[in-house]
């Protein structure tokens, strides 16, 4: 299995994803072919030895080989004619946030019938999209924290009480993301958040609740579940320490829990994953509070893919790579323009 | 405003698409494209005079200019070099189900820049699965009918009396439907059902139900409406009926019901399309039971756009095409990518 990276995009994001990108050159110890979309929507074949940060922020990837879609993967514009990019069997998609989590990698692989890692169209829309996030996992017998919907052009009413978060509905990350002690904050909290979606999303802030980070993915009958980590107590992670985040290699000590409440998570883990997420590995944050499992939310394509959680991250990506979701093979075959030709003769045009 | 229509794909609709596309022709007057999208994955440029359904069974298209898509539309390949499509603004997704319906087209056109009419991808991802339409109708405040969803590997145990219908999750026409009458019928249904999707959705099969249908789309902050029509009483298509359907052109009668009633489907409407359907033209079909509105479907590209319920369809495609939602622009600015190596000297690779 040859794995290539594609990171990069036109997000919010994308300087992290560069961040991430490098992060798994150092800890994948299978040969990889690395590809940066730039925010333009452009592909290049970044040579390994140059993965390094600057090499991005310089622009000096525009000297790189670019690439273009084609069905079933990627190829170079040769001098003469075009020439496919070979070594590639698998896309790993860690473009976080916008285009990457938004549904639209997943589906420009499925288009271009590209095999990839990543969550597919519904499992974007579903985890990109925090309020749908909260439809969906009460759906599957989740809980989740109470929230409102506020829009761009609606008033500006607040129904819970002060401390209250306010986040962008359709952001992956902490941009954008305030949290709001008091009504005389809330307007420029809301400024800042409409500033990346036209609806926010408001919830009470509660101080000092536990929180759980658990990564894994189902492949075929069997789950493979991440060690659970009790990350650092900060209010939230703003962007600059969610940015070193992205980068972290180093494995983290399993939280001090007991194994009832262990199990409590990986089952809701689990009840979250289902099937709609086949095909990626995510990561799902928790809260837990008087002893209840709440889904904080969703990360269908976590920072540096939550490396650091896994004993052997690297079989972990094979095993998963090996058993992707498929698509039906759907060829039409014109039975029924063929009997209305037939009866109607030349009329139907 | 200049269009083009894109009909076909990877779809069990690919041929309605095509007969869609065909009464398009027949009932706009304004220039038009059409581009032609294969099974394979392949665009065509069709001659408007080609615009025959025998010209897609016979084959005799993979003779016409073949398309790649480019960032803001679409390119020829040409001896030399590659020619920009010219006399295209807006595009038309007119591709019924599947790729069409299911995200990927809506996918394509935001990331290769080209402006369109169709469902976005949160509303087609939300209004192809039968299941996730019912999780966002409640959440707006619209009634659903009942249902259970089955999975290919679950028990096939119902949970509701008989008579009931079932449906394949993710399909947009009726293929794969059926009306199942007693217990004994229930397991050649669900193979059926099964053939087209992994999931099934049941519900309580409603005899001599009231149904009303109407389309319509916000532009800017006016509502379009068509006329509601009754549909012919059928238990439900079949297929060839719908197909027959999909070239309907010829307008259709108001239904006769009260205004308050009226008044009720347009307000149901306007809530289902809610900002979330900006930028296509929709059709609902809605049944009515003692007085209640129920969403039965939304269809996000329907038939031949339903033209047929509409005064002035012309002028509804071209108001439409003039407000389509338009995407945030990203540009990186290298921020914290500069910020680290200045603090961090080459370290961080």
């Amino acid at each position: 299995m040859r794995l290539a990276i594609l990171f990069g995009g036109a997000s919010y994001e994308h300087e992290i994803s560069i961040v991430s990108a490098i992060a798994l050159k150092k800890v994948l110890k299978l040969p990889l072919t690395f590809i940066f979309l730039n925010a333009e929507g452009e592909f290049y074949h970044i040579p390994i030895d140059k993965m390094k940060s600057n090499h991005f922020s310089s622009g000096a990837y525009k000297k790189d080989d670019r690439l273009r879609l084609v069905r079933g993967g990627f190829e170079k514009q040769g001098f003469l004619k075009a020439k496919r990019l070979e070594g590639v069997d698998v896309v790993l998609n860690l473009v976080h946030g916008g285009q990457g989590e938004d549904g639209t990698i997943s589906a420009l692989f499925d288009f271009y019938h590209i095999p990839y890692i990543g969550p597919r169209k519904e499992a974007s829309v579903l985890s990109f999209n925090k309020w749908l996030t909260k439809l969906y996992a009460q759906a599957v017998g989740i809980q989740t924290i109470d929230y409102q919907r506020l829009s761009i052009d609606s008033e500006r009413t607040i129904d819970c009480d002060y401390p209250i978060i306010v986040k962008p509905l359709r952001l992956g990350s902490s941009i954008g993301v305030s949290i709001v002690k008091s009504a005389k904050e809330l307007d420029f909290a809301l400024d800042v958040a409409f500033e990346f979606d036209d609806e926010v999303l408001i919830e009470p802030f509660i101080e000092g609740i536990e929180e759980y980070n658990i990564a894994g993915c189902r492949v075929g009958d069997e789950w493979i579940l991440s060690r659970i980590e009790a990350p650092q107590k900060k209010a939230f992670l703003d962007f600059e320490q969610k940015y070193l985040d992205f980068s972290r290699t180093e494995s983290v000590s399993e939280a001090d829990i007991d194994l009832a409440l262990e199990e409590r998570l990986k089952a809701s883990f689990q009840r979250v994953y289902g099937s709609l997420f086949e095909g990626a590995l995510i990561r799902c944050d928790f809260f837990v509070k008087d002893g209840e499992v709440i889904l904080n939310e969703i990360n269908p394509i976590p920072g540096s893919m939550a490396n650091y959680l896994f004993d052997d991250f690297e079989a972990v990506i094979s095993k998963l790579s090996s058993h992707l979701p498929t698509q039906r093979s759907i060829q039409p075959d014109y039975r029924y323009i063929h009997q209305v030709q037939s009866a109607k003769g030349p009329k139907i045009g």
